[in-house]
């Protein structure tokens, strides 16, 4: 289990950055995907900036012993994405968001 | 696994429809949010409107048989607003996007 938790914390440390101290930078980055929707220049940008996001995710799913790399992977983001927006909608303390995040991974990886 | 393919319809319709003839209505919606993280009567009044969405995923991950129905029902919607900005973002087909729902849920109720 000390694998999960560190592989859990690699993770949860952007989101912790991402909710905090760097909630600018997070909103900047959801105004952009909401412009990329409307322009395909754009998108296609975004898509090659979302490397780094799919190799951690990637990563982590492998770290944590999925079957199904590519589909985790998918799962994976779309959940983190989903919990960002979560926590920007509503005000949540550090222990909340690490009560979010285990299940999160426990549901990402069976 | 009947019920479970009928309780997966109940989710998979509206994401259906969001991502193809109610577009435009996604995009209003995850413009709204947008708005909401910066004003809080907006927010207040997203939250109210949200109750639908909440009782719809709480109905379904209890039918599934969800052990933690706060927590599954939480990991859902943070899960369905990820999957709906997901395909926003792609181009994909009616095939791809069920390949995509079902681990969803059986990642969201184990």
């Amino acid at each position: 289990m000390g694998d999960r938790a560190a592989t859990e914390e690699a993770v949860a440390r952007p989101i912790r950055f991402l909710t905090g101290p760097g909630r600018a930078q997070l909103v900047a980055r959801l105004e952009l995907q909401m412009d990329a929707i409307r322009r395909p220049d754009l998108r296609r940008l975004m898509g090659q900036a979302q490397g780094q996001i799919v190799d951690l995710c990637r990563w982590v799913v492998t770290e944590l012993g999925s079957s199904h790399p590519d589909r985790d992977t998918a799962l994976l983001m779309a959940l983190v994405d989903g919990l960002l927006i979560a926590e920007l909608k509503g005000a949540t303390s550090d222990e909340g968001q690490r009560r979010r995040v285990r299940p999160m991974f426990d549901a990402a990886v069976p």
